[in-house]
């Protein structure tokens, strides 16, 4: 597979928390797959914004860019306005990103969404819970 | 192991996508664990709220009762609005559920926080849009 960049999308938070989870769980997607660069952006509050590293992936050398937002589900950020940084109409998920002096596709993925995954993570945090009291 | 309650939270949202993935995550953990009663309540928006789903926990039959965010990260809901529906002084993580005649342990539990599950969940969402831009 080609080289192709991939921009993790955090809400942003006034706290540390969010920062930190986008941060390192972008790093952990870069030491897991190597087919993607990886970097991550904010839509509120912290940086580097989103428009940011949509700009620092211009120079890159990638065959495509693929938006991953970091959030549980759908919402007005997710339906809205990151469909209108990325240039998409509200609906539709492939574009075109600019890089510099040529057009690569871009896709825009979903949020986490129910997913068995999840069931899992929730308990495995209510069985440490219960660990902790006794 | 006795019967315990779970009640998983959720942020709420004007859309319905938010409480459509807490009540499915609530649906798939009380599916998976025979161990808990699984009930879900919401901080804002959607029904029903946190303080209804305590409320109804009052006259089940259970051992314990463990509170689990669904939150991404810790946040003011997480570190604050959350312990103070609980009656658990900031940064503290055990406390007691009132029951109909009786006292029961509570515990609060974590939010996602980083997790390689959580990686290997956007690596998916990201290999499911590049599937479909092909």
């Amino acid at each position: 597979m080609s080289t192709k960049g991939l921009l993790l999308i955090g809400h942003g938070s006034k706290k540390p928390y969010n920062k930190e989870l986008v941060e390192e769980t972008a790093r952990v997607i870069g030491m897991t797959d190597e087919n993607f660069i990886v970097k991550s952006g904010f839509m509120s509050i912290n940086e580097p914004s989103v428009e940011e590293q949509l700009d620092a992936f211009r120079s890159e050398e990638i065959e495509a860019l693929v938006v991953v937002p970091l959030f549980l589900a759908k919402g007005v950020h997710i339906l809205k306005d990151i469909p209108d940084i990325l240039g998409l109409p509200e609906g539709q998920y492939r574009g075109t990103f600019r890089l510099n002096g040529r057009d690569v596709p871009l896709v825009y993925a979903q949020p986490i969404g129910s997913d068995p995954l999840l069931a899992e993570l929730m308990l495995k945090n209510a069985y440490q819970a219960i660990d902790d009291l006794l």
